[in-house]
Order: structure tokens, then sequence, then C-alpha cells
């Protein structure tokens, strides 16, 4: 595949991320967005064949932009309840289904299930920057969710499609960096999560220098929206800091470094929630960064501990079992021994580590390497950890393995001396479940 | 969205359309490559999560390409057989329907319905160029569907992944001229089905004058394959004659061309039958030309007629109904008439018109616009049409209203000459449907 | 052309402009920066032909970068004495010259003149990157110019050889826009001259809304430096206030704005003073605009009037004709009475307008449109030009008129009012060149 | 530097390289095209400064193209006669020179002796094309020098440019393949000089195999013409013979390749005769292989002996020493021993050896390596060097000493074993210059 292509891929994706002016000169001025909106769905789903419906989408999804708070739930809930599937042909389905238990009842049995939102959906999607604006239609959806359990099931109609069209298949690993444009640049100011980016002085520190990396993954329908991204800096040694990594005081020689250290990883949209690209995302980094800097010996992260402080409250105040935890000191020792025993032990109610954090990268095939004391002692820092972070290590080598030892019985991948620290604890926590 | 980033798209992309050498060092020798893609199938399903799925996937898809016919048709058994959805959840799940009612209830049994075949399409699209590949996997198997009617449910979850995956709002429509990579052109010559592309210089003149335009419908997961693809020819008036078009005599200065022909519209891969692409092509074509060239008054398409000369010789056959028609002339007005008769009045049994072509254009929203007389004089042209050749006129402001018409009762929208050369054929034909 | 080729192109130029790592492992410690350099100087003309040419001249433009200030001077002293051309081959070609008369010999004495030095210039520019590197070489010259003005000649031959290297068939427009890379971008805010752009968010109100512009040329060799640009607003109507544009409150609908505003016009190079682009560019872009926007009426600058303030208060001062001018008032009569007669009638010695803006404009076949009272009140503005600005005015059809009238006797070409405004000077200014 | 800018290059760029339809609407219809050259080229010099160059420049090679060959000679003799330079302010710069003898009285004298010639052509080149354009002109100039060589001292004008123009520097390094436009791809056919392109499917065989590589240098000026180009095939071990690797039966393994060779080196433009790209060319891609491909070992050529049969019948012809050579035989080593005694031992009468490929790649640095018996046995091979071939070595770390060993007295740096054939000549061949 040659650039004339993407050329004009370029260009078609550009637009759809553009902001679109108006479509409607013939509107019905009288009608509300939302009538106007669910008029539209209805002439998506039955009238016209292919002949408008490109034009059709567009115009619902523009209406769909107008609505306010309450016209979107009430928007939801129409696609719950009048989008769902006929009941007749189910049953009708079904009973064919017991007489013939064959692929092609199942196949008639599939069909007369799926919700008839799953075909609007696909079909909002077929107009330009359809994907983008359902990415936000979810995002809006799974805001209402918790007050609104019913929609649940359109939420898994979302997900349902979203897991086929932003299968990892259709991916696009980039390299960011000082070059990228601006319009993308000031994207990752606004969606970093983990360390906030001040201003573009701090962007350049991040991206510019020969020692840091930045990758996202991008979709094609998507445009120049990250989907996630990481951002790695290069190091001699492993590090235990992460204001010095932030603060970039002085450039290490590319020769001399030997870490990847993978300190800030960002979802940017809401919307594509439980799609997972981010275990893509790291082990194809650790690769093209292996082919790239063959020097490079350690990959690791530098993670905060989200969840320490808030389980370590937990059990100061719950002294349940006989003696209670000591904190006293705040000493290096103490607060490892605390934090390697959050990190092995205090387990979720599914069994998992309760630390999210943790979760993600022992779920991915990383290994528990090294808690770091003073490590990122900002106020956020503090607050979560106790200014603790940690580095998991992922090997190329070791990851399928690990992965199966944690897939077994979520037991955690450590080093010996975090194990030993994990049960030095003075006496054994009670390590309900807190989530 | 910006070209750096289109870029790495290329280099990402281009990996996966190349071919790749093998990965497997350490594979089982002793194994077949069928046994080996079963159990390739069986990991992907089953373990390991995500860390390892990728390289899973790549494996399978490559075992599956050294599979000879029976071992191919021994694996779409297989995925019929063994990938169905077992009956136990979908009769508890239908029991819980039967009771609640409710989308819960039916997301769960939409669930329990999923034949298990499409999880693991959508586990082989993972890796980078497994669309292609199961593109070419289905093209298989629709070879196999006539013989092999039960893997018809296998072919409805290959297509019901597709419409989703090849979605209109994911393809990409490029303009393909001389500046075009010769590894893409060759894909021109190759596809090509309407009028046969002889040589490269034959090539050029389909591509380089001014005159002349080329586009088609890529796909960013299947890179420099083009899906679809339509020829431009750029005129004085509406052309009646192909030889013509394709012999390029002289060229018509761009001030002075009114018309855009499209005299031939060729799908790409067998593997996509069903996924509509034609319909959305020719409309934004239809634009794009607008935009460019205010100066153009008329779209139209020089087709064939394929389904003429064996109607014809089916009414002379058999004159069930008194007088047979005469068709002693060969002349111009007869055949005309003939012609005018067969694509206004022969009907398909589904009520559709008989002739394959008509069905498109009609389904689109264009009109019947002009029959032609020695118009293809190829041997081809001669044997299908009689070396008639027919303008459908696309109007964009007419579209919408054509296709609904059509849409009601098939009735074919025309001008009032075809209209009236249809009404006096000489006697009624039997217009019995014949396919 | 094709992307493909430019793709390429990128990592070349690209390349060029990075930083390099030194070159130097085996070289002479003891010597320093200026002694290599002129060793490398001397090697690159005399030896080797061209096998080691590049290497050489890389190496000489590395020892070039580590002098200080006092080793350039010796350096460009070095080049002016001992890269001239020897006087023997000179006195022998004349002879020859004087006695054939004819092309053979005049080529021979034209060879024998011309200094060494740019024979050494050429071949330092060998090197990637080298274009660049030899134009801050050249602004280094220039700051030294004054004070050695024995150096002079040194300059004419970069001057000849800039002409050359910089030729307009050579540039390349580019729009820059917010999607251009921050690597670009960031040198807008460093090289603005005119108006001062804060920060990024400065920087963006400039280039991201859809009525504002931004051109640049760029060379090949030269890669991502801009060489010169400019910055557009489009407006409905002739705007006589530039802090309204640089706020840009309200952004105005396309299809409402018929004028193009050259609101600020920076030369980027200091090393390629006396190679001029300016015009070219604001053609070009009258042009490009003019394509793109058809509903343009008026392409005007709103410029200052640099010289105004020092020219009024050199008239104030002295009162060498009778009666004094009398800006009592600072009223905008008086002021657009006096700013119209320095405009019209204060010449420089070369017999052009005293004002370098209004030479720029009046000699690329601008005419002088309006005078806009309390234009600029920043602080500069105030202080340059008493808070007006000037409207050029480009009309694509007089340009070519106005410049032959401007450059027979150059009289101002401008509207009748400011005429009239210029003759009703209370009395005859001394319009005494000044400069 | 970032894709986006070089989108914008790549329009620039085609529009130059396009067919331009006429700018003439009001042109003097009496007037030949000659007479219209003359006079565009006397307004380029002497009206208008730059407010309508462009144009001028643009409508001056417009004429020019329209040219018969009488009225081209007509017009370059103008060129000679009256663009040349004034007399009389050379006398009076002389003089002054004489008195002065500074740098500035030099300055002074260049500039009086520089042709006007040399001006225009500069004021040519102001057009977007306008360097391709005369790039062809001086093509046009070469073909009549012989009959007329009292147009040398005008090439020699277009050479000093050309020389500027086309520096190192500016030349872009482009790799072509399968994926190259078509458009870039018919150029290497037509220029290809050394083993003729039969067809497409000939080209295809020398670009898209892994292990065939094709290297070109272009100008950003001249867009996608490549000004140069160098096929190169990647073997298991030095090949001796041609038609083997233009055949290419079998693909060998990438990881099994240890040698690049150069069998085909192509300028392309007639009229950049004399300006050195090629021996920049091999060198630059010997190290973008080495880098790409670390496992290669020898980078070596195939080359032809152009000029051995014509040297051969010449001493068979005049036997004016003694015994006369004996190539009774054709035997491989009596014809092996002639052919080294040729490369080795027969010299151009400026020094240098009397075959021109071997006076190229032995003063780029590289040395004799093997000669080759039955390596080309195309009816061309045959007649021109009775086919044998030469391999010529490149060795990065010798290509200096080599070099300078060569440039010292032109002794050739050859094996030992080629010197034993050299002096193993029956008798001494006289060895007068022949050319």
């Amino acid at each position: 595949m040659n650039m004339s292509f993407l050329q004009d891929l370029l260009s078609n994706i550009s637009m759809r991320t553009r902001g679109r002016s108006s479509l409607f000169g013939t509107l019905d001025k009288g009608a509300s967005s939302l009538q106007n909106l669910i008029s539209a769905c209805d002439t998506l789903m039955h009238r016209g064949g292919e002949a408008s419906q490109i034009l059709t989408a567009q115009r619902a999804l523009e209406h769909y932009r107008r609505l306010n708070d309450e016209e979107k739930l009430a928007f939801f809930t129409l696609l719950a309840d009048d989008y769902s599937a006929d009941p007749a042909p189910i049953h009708a389905a079904y009973q064919l289904y017991c007489e013939h238990q064959d692929n092609a009842a199942l196949e008639r049995l599939f069909n007369a299930c799926e919700p008839r939102r799953q075909d609007l959906l696909r079909r909002l999607n077929l107009c330009p920057g359809g994907t983008f604006e359902l990415v936000h239609m979810r995002a809006d959806l799974l805001k209402r969710l918790k007050q609104n359990p019913e929609l649940s099931a359109l939420d898994a109609d979302f997900a349902h499609l979203f897991a086929s069209w932003f299968n990892r298949g259709f991916l696009v690993l980039e390299s960011i960096d000082w070059n990228t444009p601006a319009a993308v640049l000031e994207k990752l100011i606004r969606y970093e999560a983990v360390h906030e980016i001040g201003d573009w002085h701090d962007l350049r520190r991040r991206l510019d220098p020969e020692d840091r990396h930045c990758y996202a993954f991008f979709h094609p329908a998507t445009g120049d929206e990250p989907l996630i991204f990481v951002e790695v800096a290069l190091c001699r040694g492993i590090p235990g800091n992460v204001q010095k990594i932030l603060e970039h005081g002085e450039e290490v020689p590319l020769d001399e470094v030997d870490t990847a250290v993978f300190y800030s990883i960002s979802n940017c949209q809401a919307g594509l929630k439980g799609v997972s690209f981010g275990n893509f995302l790291i082990k194809q980094v650790v690769q093209e960064l292996s082919r790239q800097l063959p020097q490079l010996k350690n990959f690791v992260t530098l993670s905060p501990i989200p969840g320490f402080s808030a389980w370590l409250d937990q059990q100061l105040e719950s002294p349940q079992s006989g003696e209670e935890p000591t904190p006293d000191s705040g000493t290096q020792k103490e607060l490892s021994r605390l934090a390697a025993t959050y990190l092995v032990n205090a387990k979720h109610r599914s069994g998992q580590p309760l630390d999210p954090v943790a979760r993600f990268h022992l779920g991915n095939g990383a290994s528990l390497h090294r808690i770091n004391f003073q490590a990122d002692m900002s106020a956020k820092g503090l607050q979560q950890s106790k200014g603790l972070m940690v580095n998991y290590l992922y090997q190329l080598d070791r990851i399928e393995h690990n992965h199966e030892t944690f897939s077994r019985d979520y037991s955690v991948v450590c080093t010996s001396d975090i194990r030993r620290l994990a049960s030095q604890a003075k006496q054994p926590l009670s390590l309900e479940p807190s989530a």
C-alpha cells in the first residue's frame, strides 16, 4: 500500500472529524430534535433501501447532538423499549430450533433474537464520522446507566458492535512526537489521566527529547482521535521516582539507556469502556522499542497504587482481627511491607487483586517487580498511594507464562523480595473483599 | 487528521498485505496443517486470555493457507458442527425470556444463540492481515456452498460479521490514476470483469488521459486491495458505443465535456458477496465529479444487457402464445423493441426485472434512459446482448424518488420512448419468470 | 509526482535538520576548531575529488559551529583574504579577452575572476543540511559587516549563490494550520516579527478558525524551516483595526466574507537578506485564495507605517520652512493628513518612498488604499505610527500596471482621497531625504 | 519535517511537470514563436521588476517549446551573441582591479564578466517547471555543439548554473519498487541505458522481488523525473553473468545473500551532462543497503567493458610492434588476458584508463576485482565486449585510499590476479591513446 492512497484516506478522514455544517434546509421547524431523531431512525429502518441512508443517518446524528439531557434519556428508553426484538418470530424460531436442532434453525433463532437496535446502530454508522458519534452516544448512555439499569441491555448492544468495529486488527499504532500535528497534541493534553500535562512546554518535555516516546492507537473511522496512549521514558536503570521523569532534567544519551519506562497510560474515549486496548498497546510498544533500540534490557511501568490509601485507612479503622496494624511509623520499611501486603494479598470479591492497576498489568502477564518509596510526592500521589509507586515488569518471554499463572488462581507473580515483604506484615490483616 | 499519521498507517497496512514468512520454528512437524489449525482454533477460544491471541490467530491463518481442498471442506464442516451454540443455555435462556419478556432476558437469549463461530472469526481477525485472509476463507466457502448446502449457516456468520466490518462508514474512496502504485494497478487488470484490460498500455489509456477517471473503495484493514472499482469516461453527449470509449481516439477538452459515463464496474473480492458497495460507490463518484467538474450535466452508465440473448432465445424457442415474435429482421428497430420489452416487462420470480444489471441500477434509483444499437460489437457483447447496450441515468435529485417508485412494485422508471417501444412488441410475449 | 516519493524526501529532509551527533572519532584533539575548519576547507578544495567530499563538508560545518565570535571573524577574514582569485590568471585571461573579444575568452576571464570562496561554499553545500548551515553562516557574517566592511565582498559571494539556490522556482508554498506539526508551529511563534504571538493559545486563534489562514515558503534543502510567512484574516469589508483581528472575537461565516487581509508578514532567516520572497508570496497567496474562495473581492494588507513617528518628530524639530506643521491636535484629520503626506511625498534618497513598508508593497504593484486612525493601539503601534495603519490593495489585474507606474518615477499609486489629503498639508513640509 | 508539508510539495511539484495549457489569449498572432521568445527574454531582463516575471518566464519557455530546429539554433546564437557581457564595464573594472587588487575590485570585475545569459537563465528558472525546461533546452544545445562550437560558451553558462542548482545537497535519494507510481516506473523503461527493459513484466522482475532493489536521485524542482538510477541484485557470492540476473530464476532468501550487485546505472537527463551524480549515488546506496541488510559483505558492479572490442580490433589491425596479439583462440584465458591488458594498461590521452566505465568506477574509489568470461551473451554484450564483464568492488573503508592512489597517477587499483594477467600479454601492445 502506498501513500497516494492514504492521501485520500486523509482527506476523507479529516472530513469525518470536522465540524459539519447543518444539513437542514427543509427541516420541519415545528418538530423537536427528539421527534426529528425518532422519525429519522424510523426512516432508516423502514424506508428507501440504501438510496438515501447515508443522508438520513447523518441527519439522525445531527438531531441527536441537539438533544438535551432529558431528551437523551427519552431516546435511550425508546431504543430499549421499541427497538427490541419481536417475540412472535422468536417463539416461532425457537419451536423450529427444538424440532430441527440444526444450524439453519439456530441461524434463524439468532436473527430473530438480535435486537433491532443493533441494526439501527449499524445503519447510523453508514455516514462518515458516524462511528465517533456513536462512541459519544454510548458515553452519554454510560453516564445514565447507574440511575437507569434498565438501559444495560442497550449498552450490551453497543458493546457487542464496538467489539467488532474496534477489533485489534483494525487499530493502527502511531508514534506521537513533536512533529505530530498540533490538533492531535492538544488532545493528549486533554486526555492525559495519570500525570496531568500542564501546558505546551510540559507536553514538549514529554515528546521532544530523544529519550522520550509516546504511542497511541487510532482507528481509521475515528480519524485523528486517539483511543489510548502511553508515555515512555528511556532511562539508565529502573527508576523509582516519577517527578524526576516528569521534570526531565538531563537527557540520557541513547547509547546509555537500558530501560523503557511506561509512566502513563490513558484511555481517551469513555464510550469505548470494556473494549480492551491497553494490553495490546503495551505489548506492541515493547516490540517496537525492542526493534528500534536493541540496547533496551528492561521494560517496566512506573505505576500508582490507586487503592492503597483507601485500603490502608479501612484496615486502620477496622481492627477486626486482634492486634491492629501499626503504621505509626510512615517509615519506608513499614509502608513497603503494607503495600506488598495490599498488592499481593488483598483481593477483590472476584478473587483478583484489589488494586485495579495491579489487576491490569498482572492480567497482561507482567510481574510485580519493585515497590518504590517517596516515588510520587505530588498531592495526588501522597493522597492515593502514600507517595509509593510500583514497577511492573514486562518480559516478552515470560508474559505468556505469567499470564497463565495469574489466570489459574489470580496468584500474584512477584519477586521473592516482595513475597517476603508481604508475609512480614505484623499480623494477618483482614483481607475482606472491599469492592 | 494529518499525513504523519497515515505514514505509519501505511507501514502498518503494507505489512498486513505482504507475504509473511513462516512463524513456525517449533512446530509439531508430525501434525497435519488441519490438525494444527483445529488445535490453534481451540487455543484461541479457550486459553490464555489476550496475552498471545494475536500470535495464535496468525498461526491459525497460516495453517489454513496450507490446507488442500479436502481439508478445507473438513475444516468448514468442523466449524459448522462443532462451533455452533450449545442447546442447553439456549433452552434455559428461552425459558427465562418467556417468563420475563424483557431486554435482559432477550440479551441473554441472543448471546446464547450466537454461534461460537462468530466469536472464533472475531478472534482470527485480531492479527494484522486477518481480515483479508477471512475474506479469502469465505470465498473458499462460497465455492463449496452449492455442493454442501449444510454450510450455509456458516456462510451466514461470515456475512453477519462482514456487514459490520465493511460498513460503508469504514470504506475509503480513492481516485486511481497513472500515479497510483503499480502494485495496485496490476490488481485492476486482474479484477476487471466487464471489459477486459489487455495490457499496461490499455490500462494507461483508461487511467491517464484527462477525460478518464477511475475510483475504488478500499478498507483500511485490507490495505491496497480494492473492493470495487468503477471506470469513468468524460464525453460530449451521451455515448452509445463502448468500443469508441475503450479505444479512446481523441481526448475531449475538459471544457467541452458534459457527460460522465460509468462504463465498467467490477467487484474485486468474491468473499464479500452480498456486502453491497456498488450503489454507494456510484453515488459518491457522482458527487465527487459534480464537485470537481461543475460543467457535467449527465451521469449515465453504458451497460451491457447480459440476460438479453438468453431471454430472446427462450422466447423464440417457446412460442407459447399464438403468433411468435419475428426477429427475422435483426433490424435496429425490432431489436430495440425486443430489448425494451425485455428490460421493462420481463420479470424475475421475485417480481424484479429479469436482467441483473437492470435490477442493480434501477434499484439504486437510476432510470432506464436509452437503448443503443451496435453498441458493443465485441464477441462477448454480440453473444450476450446482440450488440446492444443501455444507458442508465443517475440524476441526484431523482434518485430518491426513482428508488421509491421502483421499490413499491418494481415498476421500471424509463423514458416515454422506451415505454412506447416496450408496448409495441408485436404480440404479448410470454413473460414467464425464467430465473 | 506521488506521495511515495515524498515519504523518502521526508526522511531525508528530516535528517538534515535534526541535530547530528559528532562525526569525530579520530579527531586531532590538539587542534582548535578553527585550525580544523581551515584544514577541512583546504582538503575540500584540493584533495580527493568527490570520494569523501560530503564527509569533509560535514566536518567543516561541524567545526564552524564550534567557533567562538573571535574565531568566526578570523575565519571570515581568511575567506576574504585567502579564498579570493589569483591575479595571474586574471591578467592572462584579460589579455586574451582584449585580443579575441569573444565568448570563449569571456568565459575564461569569468572563471578566472570567480572568487574561490564561491567554489568552497558550493562544496560545503554538498552535505545534507549544508544549505541551512550556510544561511546561518551568512547571518553571522551580516552581524559583523558594519564593523568589518572589508568582508562585504564575501557577503556578495553568499548573496550570489543564494540567489541561485533560493530561486523562486525552487520554493514551495505551504498552508500552515492547526494540523501542522508542532515543531513547525513553534517556529512561527519565534519568527513572528510584526504582531508578537503570545503563546500557543494566541497561535491557535491565528491558525485554527475557518476565517484565518497562514502561508509560508519552504525550500526543500532547508526542510521544515519557514523562509517567510504571511498571516491572513478573512473579513466582511476592509478592516481598519488590527487588535480586533488579533483578538478574533467572532468567526465570520465563510459565505459572508469578501475580503482577505494580510495583517502580518515575517521574514524568518536573517541569512537570506536581500533574497526577495515577499512579493512572490503575497501574489501566490492571492491566487490561491481566489481559487479556493471565489467570493473574495478584496485583497488588502493592514500594515504599520513604521517610519511615521520618527519622520514626524523630525519635521516638528526642524521647522526649516516658514510655518511649522501643527499636530497640536492628534485629531484624526490632522494625523491622517500628515500620514498621507509622509506616505505620498516623503522620499528616500533613492527617490523611493521613505517608508519601508510602503516601498515594499508599492514596489510589488499594490496601491495605497486607506489610512486608518486608531488602528493599532498597542505600545509599539502608538510609538511607531501614532496608532495609524494603512491598507495596501492588491488587485491582480492592476498589479502589473501599478508596478510600472511606480517603477517609472516612484510616484505613489493611491486613491484620490489620499492624494487630496496629502496635498492639504498646511505648508510644504521639508521632505528632505532622511535615510 | 512532516508529511503534511510534503503533501503540498506534492501538488506543487505535480503541477510543474504536468502539461500546461497555453497561457496565450492575447498573443500577437502575427509574430513567430522566435520573435515572441526574443521579446519575452527582453522583457524579462529589462522591464517590470518582479511583478510579472514568473508569467513572462512561463511564456518565454512556452515559446521556446514551439521552435523548430532552425529557430532553436537561431535562438542559441542570439544568446551567444547578444547576451554576452559588455566590454566597456569589463575594461573599466579591470583597470580598477589593477589599481586596487582588492576584493571589492575583484567582485566588480567578476560581475562585469558574468555573461548576461546567466542572469537570463536564472530568470527563466523563476517559473514553476522552469528548471526541467532549461535542462531540456541544454539537451537541445548539446546536440548542436559539435556542429556549432561557437556555442560552447553558452553551454558553459548552463553548466555553471546547473552545478549550483543540482548540488548534491539538493538531491533526494528514493527507493523505487513495485509500489512506485506507474508514471515514474514508465520513465525507468524509457531511460534504462545498459540492459534494456522489455516490458512491464520485465520491469516487475527487476523491482518487485525481495532480492531486487532500485534507487534513484530526484531533485525537488524537477519532480518525479529521475536524474539517475541504479538497479541492484542481491546474491550469494559475486556473480559473473548478467543474463542470470536479468532472468531472475529463483529468489535468494534474504538471510542467505551476502553480495549487492549494481548491474545497471543509467543517467536519465542528457541536459545534465557533466553534472556528476553517479559516484554519490553508488556510495549512498552502499550505505543505505549496509544499514538495512547488515549481512551484506560485498558491494560490486557487474559492468560492461564498452571499449574492449573496438580497442581489440584496433590492436589487431595495427601490429606496429613486432609480433601481433593472437586472439585466434577466443579462449577464456587469452580473452581475459587481453581484457586485463586493456583495462589496466590502455590509457586515454589524459592518462586515465581508456575504458569509460573503468574510468568512472576507479575514479570513484572502486577497485577492479574480477573479469568474467561469457558474462553478457546478448548481441550488444558480444559486440562491445566479446561477452566479457567486469566486477568493480566498492569497499567503504578502501574507497578513500583507492581514490587517492588512482588520483596520483591514474594507476589502476586491482587484484594481483588481474595485474598478473595484464603483464602476461604476449608482447607489449601498442597502447597509443586512441581517444
